[in-house]
């Protein structure tokens, strides 16, 4: 079985020594949350992801969910419900959410370093809090004050949970398909009628109560995107008073069989005249469902981050304890019957391509979601602005970028295992079909890809790019002349040119050719994640001499700095000449000819 | 459920108008081999795997192998049987072995191919015949004369299947560990005990009897890989008159629970004073091992061609049906709800890079495969020795970079999917988890990669590398001024002398220090399997041109080798990049400061 332990040494590191949270929660008046506070926070987090949602991981996986076709009704996993009920009770489901309605009022920040315990522990686990979220974000921004207290508070308490109904069979990615339809009630209320599919957590016995978000079309709405509203429509009816009544017309219909995360259940929901609320305007559903989007798509990269945390500790572990053949440059442990297998370089290549990954990304996210604190509670008008677009700006990086790493991370770590990490029992080809979800729900890598390029890139003029250009600049100045990081800063400072060179050479391209968007989508995405992470390499390496860490810590810094200059950012070449070759190559060919 | 239709049209270019093997056949001397019997045999391969073999994959999935522990017996997936006699029937076990021990004496060129459409259509069930593919080869090169009649008739007639006993708990990539032991008797036979595992289609009920070829210590034998030797041992006693007898000591302890290749039985098998006969040499054992290995290596080759294969057709099939949001460049088909996927620039990428990786990846292995043929029936010892040492110089590439790649396209196929690729009912995640399994067996990538580097390179002084960098040079002379191939022809040549280049620089840093080869060891592989595609896909516009195929057929292949060489082959940079960067990063970093 795969173990996990909470990687707090390097999460204190990224928030207090790198990100400097300290100041930043005293800026944003986060007066209460003091380093002793955050230390108390994670300390408990980690208890509660190592000792009770950790061993569920396999069971959740060997047993998943199950289905009831006579009623509707999904049991979860043994011992979910349970572990849910403590979550709650640690008041763990709040914790970043707003005190009027029952929440702890703590930094995102704080809250993603949360998430990423609970989704390394328990990735299926993981989503029945996760998609509570989204619908908190939805009704906190744009929900009556009854709908916040009806439904607002019993999310935040965690006494019900939340989900997002998007998608439908022929509307997945583009939404303006979608055909479920609300017809307004002479008491304010609508029915709502469709299928959903894909419903994570749509149905469960974790809590009395299920509150669904619903994207649904209106009699008089205008056709595709424009026509859009989104409803509140709980499995059991409430009313304005906040009092749970009778079971609505909101059901499961069925629950998919998946290559993974068995225990997060997914799915069919047919809503058949239930009866909900409108959240918003009408025919702006969609612009809640962004923001519920968004917060999902931020989650979804930290469960690629836990995901790759967990698969490298387990595969550290293994390689410093399997013995088989010896060094090529001699036996380094003569006395024992073969060398362990972490002498090898390539095992090695493996192992510091994850480490360096899972570390960098660590910052990459935290850093994205300390820019949502900002955008919320900094002091200046202007401040907040910045703080949105640069999360803006990261959220596709953060979301893609962390889950297709969590795709090579498993992938490697099994590499390093050998036929063993092929055996269900070891539980790390568990973690791959976990991960293999991430790059595909909220999203598909090719549409934050296009995210990124598009709405924020291409439409914003590149201001997310020169915020974050704005920062290696920053901080190249910062040490200039400084010689212990000068091997990092140089070629950071030539990417940080030459990403910018590769944006206006893309959005020239785009003016004359839209196609040209897409046709760099993908690889533009990866460029642009491997130099952010070459920042946080560079300002790791910053950072821990810095601080008062020990040597051993600042020297396992600056080698996998080394590494991940040495390795990984070459990545970026091959990136860069496929987004050069432009949309030609990929659009000649008329669609007949790619087979039969 | 995903679908298979055998890619005869590809497999025909590939065959004759590429590898031109009617004229290779006949220079080796296969008279009978005529083009005429060459479609017939692929024609009947097709009907049977489409029809027979592909329609048990998912069943093979879902019911996996039933172990009886209180027997030790094992129950195949049903309708495996079924679909072994039928290939018995149709006399394919046998279809490139010796015509004197019952075989049909074709080339392996042409078993590849048929190997190729067995994997595509059930890579589990596939397992059986080619692990009897590797006992046949040593046995045919190493049995005595009773030994063949005994043992190899059966299996080549596929009365019997075969396995390799080579892996035991602390002893996989290091067999110099194993602890298996054979004690002679009085009769000349020996007693072998120890327990194996890992040991693919150890125990089922296909066949009445299972010929297990497994490597074992004799009391006096030196220490190391030195000391093993190579004994076949049948799960019935087979007397030296081939007659079978009472069972044999050699009982399957239990089955492992994997990822994927459900219907693919991987038994811990105990040998508990087995009877069995020495093969070969005493303490001669490994030399016998690496003829089973690599047959094995090429046949995992294959198996991740065909995974590939599959789950290209099936993406390209859905990305011409769904139908979800408007092209870029305005919407392309205005009478449909939306435009089918196949129109958006990044789906085609994942499309293309499929298409370009199957089809050259093709050429690469069947290529290898004509050069086993000729390493065996050319008329002169010089051409037998060069095929020889081409032949084992692609044999790393063809199995590790085809098994990465089918990893590749499976993931790419599923992102074509969406989150319907993660539903189990599409077929498309048991191709992933199938495919898993390809870069674990029969040695890791990493293995394969210290395979090429070093014993295939370092330990030839580029043998095999020169003869293929002769192939870029006569196919570039010979199309020297064909302004139609000269937008290839240029950038395959200086990929081929920074091959040449590269290649000596490792081995000059290596000679200082032998840590540099493994270092580069796995970056090298793939530089090396992207330019021998490069050289592919410039042979194929140069076949397809001079071909009389339609134009359809020579667009689609020089739009794909456009598509190649502007997207796929930069992928050299970054390898080039992280191999020049040397072992310094890598070795740098303590053990202990890895992780806690």
């Amino acid at each position: 079985m795969s173990q996990y332990r909470a990687p707090l040494a390097d999460m204190r590191f990224a928030l207090f020594d790198v990100l400097d949270v300290e100041k930043q929660f005293a800026a944003l008046g986060y007066d209460e949350v003091t380093p002793d506070i955050v230390d108390a926070v994670l300390d408990e987090a980690a208890r509660f992801t190592e000792t009770v949602l950790a061993p569920l991981n396999a069971v959740g996986d060997d047993i998943g969910c199950k289905f009831d076709s006579a009623t509707g009704d999904v049991v979860a996993p043994p011992g979910f419900k349970q572990a849910f009920d403590q979550f709650v009770d640690g008041g763990w489901t709040g914790l970043t959410n707003d005190p009027a309605y029952g929440g702890q009022g703590m930094p995102e920040v704080l809250g993603a370093a949360l998430t990423e315990m609970v989704d390394a522990a328990n990735l299926a686990w993981g989503n029945f809090p996760m998609l509570s979220h989204g619908a908190v974000e939805a009704l906190n921004r744009y929900g009556e004050d009854w709908q916040k207290e009806a439904f607002l508070r019993p999310l935040v308490e965690g006494r019900w949970t939340g989900t997002m109904c998007l998608t439908e069979p022929h509307a997945g990615t583009d939404l303006g398909l979608l055909k479920t339809r609300a017809e307004a009630n002479a008491d304010g209320s609508y029915s709502i009628t469709g299928t959903k599919i894909f419903i994570t957590c749509g149905e469960h016995d974790l809590v009395p109560n299920i509150i669904h978000l619903v994207l649904a079309r209106l009699p008089d709405a205008p056709p595709g995107p424009k026509g859009i509203s989104l409803f509140v429509v709980p499995k059991f009816k409430v009313g304005k008073d906040g009092a749970a009544g009778e079971r609505n017309a909101a059901r499961c219909g069925s629950i998919e069989h998946k290559m993974g995360i068995h225990g997060s259940v997914t799915c069919v929901m047919n809503f058949d005249g239930a009866q909900g609320y409108l959240v918003g305007e009408a025919n702006k559903g969609l612009q809640a469902m962004f923001v519920m989007m968004n917060s999902a798509r931020m989650g979804v990269g930290l469960q690629g981050l836990g995901l790759s945390e967990r698969a490298y500790q387990n595969a550290v572990r293994y390689a410093r304890e399997r013995l088989q053949t010896r060094s090529l440059a001699g036996a380094k442990f003569p006395e024992k019957a073969a060398d362990p297998i972490i002498v090898h370089p390539d095992v090695r290549r493996m192992l510091l391509s994850m480490k360096s990954l899972v570390e960098g990304g660590r910052l990459l996210a935290l850093h994205a979601y300390s820019q949502l604190d900002a955008a919320h509670h900094a002091q200046d008008a202007d401040a907040r602005a910045k703080a949105d677009t640069l999360a803006s700006f990261l959220t596709p990086i953060t979301k893609a970028c962390q889950t297709e790493w969590s795709i090579e991370n498993t992938y490697n770590a099994i590499q390093c295992f050998g036929g063993h990490g092929y055996i269900h029992e070891h539980g790390m080809e568990q973690l791959a079909r976990d991960a293999r979800i991430t790059t595909l729900y909220e999203g598909t890598t090719g549409i934050q890809s296009l995210d990124l390029i598009g709405r924020k890139t291409a439409s914003t003029q590149g201001a997310g790019l020169k915020l974050f250009l704005a920062m290696i600049d920053d901080f190249a100045k910062q040490h200039e002349g400084d010689v212990a990081l000068a091997e990092f800063i140089a070629p950071l400072k030539a990417k940080a040119a030459e990403w910018a060179q590769l944006t206006t050479g893309i959005l020239q391209r785009a003016a004359k050719n839209p196609e040209e968007l897409g046709a760099a989508s993908t690889d533009y995405l990866f460029y642009s994640g491997y130099v952010v992470l070459a920042y946080w390499w560079a300002r790791s390496v910053a950072a821990a001499n810095g601080s008062s860490r020990n040597a051993a810590f600042k020297q396992a810094k600056l080698d996998t700095a080394r590494f991940y200059f040495a390795r990984m950012l070459p990545r970026t070449l091959a990136h860069k000449a496929a987004i050069e070759s432009g949309a030609e190559p990929l659009m000649a060919m008329p669609a007949e000819l790619f087979g039969d």
